[in-house]
């Protein structure tokens, strides 16, 4: 396999864009890519979206978004898994620039989640579920994860506080990204005595629904020499899926698929997850970044609330986790996000993260990007 | 890039299957691909889909396929291209053995599209149109292929008798293909006084609504000599796209994607199109075979439909078109077409084509999947 790097990003700002089409959100955060990365051509792409057809009443994304963005007749594939459909993305233009069929290939992604209205928004949702024993029977994914929650808690002694600190602590790093939904700064107490939508968790647990587009172009690491742009080496990916319907799983508060996707990804790089130095990870609810943090070995199971509550997860702390804001307070524009996350580790690596949010020392990053209640997952390593 | 053969093929019966389900059918192939190559594991899958979200209300479909396999934790990526979605599983897998990524990869496609009513299935099914310039005004599948067809009648002298001969010979061929929805044969006066569905399209132009699912193994040519089945060698592979909406192109009547798809195809293989023994084609619409053949080269434009009227493209004739029965007659569960189509070479190639239809002189066969009005398209190159 060749040596893979990604030479550019792009991404729209991420909120609900009455404004902005479906195609027209990936336009532009393909063009600021192609734009950042110093290219005139793709030779194809790949775009993250997980439900076009329900959500704007389009599928096809792939000959539609060639054909907006000039680059037809190129190739271009959309890849679905959920919420996990950018990182998804991010593994096919890898695969096929590793295997030499093509030098620059996009990987996109994109929702456009706020043309429908919120009952609808939540049945899209939920078909990222098992929809004959889960969607058809009224499961939605803040009931799920209320239930992971609630075994968390009755496990580990998780409290509702530490899975606050998780929202408060993205709220405080969404709010230096100029690209963030709600940069909003909130506290322990105010996610508490918000709406409770699903008991244990607040409205203030939950990332929101968004509109969004991101894109990252990825190249050979030569052509990245050639170009003249730093060259973010793509280290390791792994991908695993897990049982789709959260009842088939052993222990509901653990997440195989995070821990195999992450388990491959470190393996195909030759490291251990000591060597990375700040994470991306998908909190869709405050719980799934406590799960998710436990599942990837960087805390054992039952305290990475305890840590993140001590601070440990924040920008200055001993493992920053999120300093985009995450899905949390940056938006979760689902087939999006996998590439913001990506994004994310591209700017810390190359020391451009904006307002202050730069992290002191990004020397390799990890991007952690799950499907429904975790029944898949794409794990990225990046090194600058 | 490695040498990949498709070492295993597997398949449901097409037609409207009430006591399937959406896993159940995916599940049936599947597995019956794995026995038919002598594997029991898998590294990776691709799952062609169209629309999992519209048709019954369920997107994420690796995690969903991966479980009920048994087969999870491996990656498993639901990828779509419309009515190609099933050649893109094809690239997608090719892909990752080539790269070195993976060993053993499956490509599948699953469609369930009889589990919601016909008005539903029509919208369903135009999704894969532009949604803003088409869908919303009303266009579906049979009125755009009726503008082409119009525009062809007009353009060339091609006429009813000669559209009704790809379907007449399609069901010929397919009524010797016991997975076939409808084996019945049909005559050029029968296709001429059924319903017009959108003139000049008659209901027996037409592809018909289909269950099914289709999947074939990818590995390794050297695992199939390990394994001890014949390895039918994937020569060259090419995918492209065109303007979504048809009033984008500069001649309705010429489809893009094909002649690009094929060019890139054959010069991977380094053939040209004489060296090509037979095809199976993307007959949605009887019309349809005839623009993808002359897009291909295969006729000079407007020649398809005088050969087709003359016999040329019967599986006696000097270039023999889906032997399968092609959509038209096998039945076109979206998702799964163009891995039917990949199934059909294969068969063709290892001398086991069912019940007399093997063709004499079959040692190259080239499949043809098609999105849209021609948005999309993949062309795979499979030799003996």
């Amino acid at each position: 396999m060749r040596d893979v790097a990604v030479i550019g990003i792009g991404m729209t700002k991420f909120g609900e864009l009455w404004e902005a089409s479906y195609r027209n959100l990936f336009v532009e955060a393909a063009r600021a890519a192609m734009l950042d990365a110093g290219v005139d051509r793709l030779d194809s792409m790949y775009i993250g979206c997980m439900s076009g057809g329900l959500f704007v009443g389009q599928e096809h994304t792939g000959s539609l978004m060639a054909d907006y963005l000039g680059v037809a007749p190129i190739p271009a594939t959309r890849v679905e898994s959920a919420c996990a459909s950018g990182g998804t993305a991010i593994r096919s233009a890898f695969l096929e620039v590793a295997s030499g069929m093509s030098d620059i290939v996009l990987a996109g992604g994109v929702e456009k989640m706020t043309d429908v209205d919120g009952g609808m928004a939540t049945y899209a949702l939920a078909t990222a579920a098992d929809a004959e024993y889960e969607g058809f029977h009224g499961a939605t994914f803040p009931g799920l994860y209320a239930m992971i929650a609630t075994a968390h808690m009755a496990k580990y002694g998780t409290t509702s506080e530490m899975m606050a600190s998780v929202a408060v602590k993205n709220h405080e790093n969404g709010s230096l990204n100029p690209y963030a939904q709600f940069p909003g700064k909130i506290t322990i107490d105010g996610v508490l005595s918000s709406t409770m939508v699903a008991d244990p968790l607040h409205i203030l647990d939950c990332s929101p629904v968004t509109d969004g587009a991101a894109a990252a172009i990825l190249a050979p690491v030569e052509v990245a020499e050639k170009l003249g742009v730093p060259a973010i080496v793509v280290r390791g990916i792994g991908m695993a899926t897990d049982t789709i319907a959260l009842h088939g799983r052993k222990e509901i508060t653990h997440l195989g698929a995070v821990e195999v996707a992450t388990k491959k990804a470190l393996e195909m790089a030759n490291l251990s997850i000591n060597d990375i130095d700040f994470a991306e990870v998908h909190d869709c609810f405050t719980i799934a970044e406590l799960c998710v943090l436990e599942a990837m070995g960087v805390y054992a199971p039952g305290k990475a609330g305890p840590a993140s509550l001590a601070g440990e997860t924040k920008r200055d702390g001993k493992f920053p986790i999120n300093p985009s804001g995450g899905l949390k307070s940056k938006g979760h524009p689902v087939g999006a996000t996998g590439i913001a996350q990506v994004i994310e580790l591209v700017k810390q690596l190359r020391g451009t993260a904006e307002n202050g949010r730069q992290l002191a020392n990004a020397k390799r990053g990890l991007a952690q990007n799950m499907g429904g209640s975790g029944g898949s997952s794409v794990v990225t390593i990046l090194e600058a």
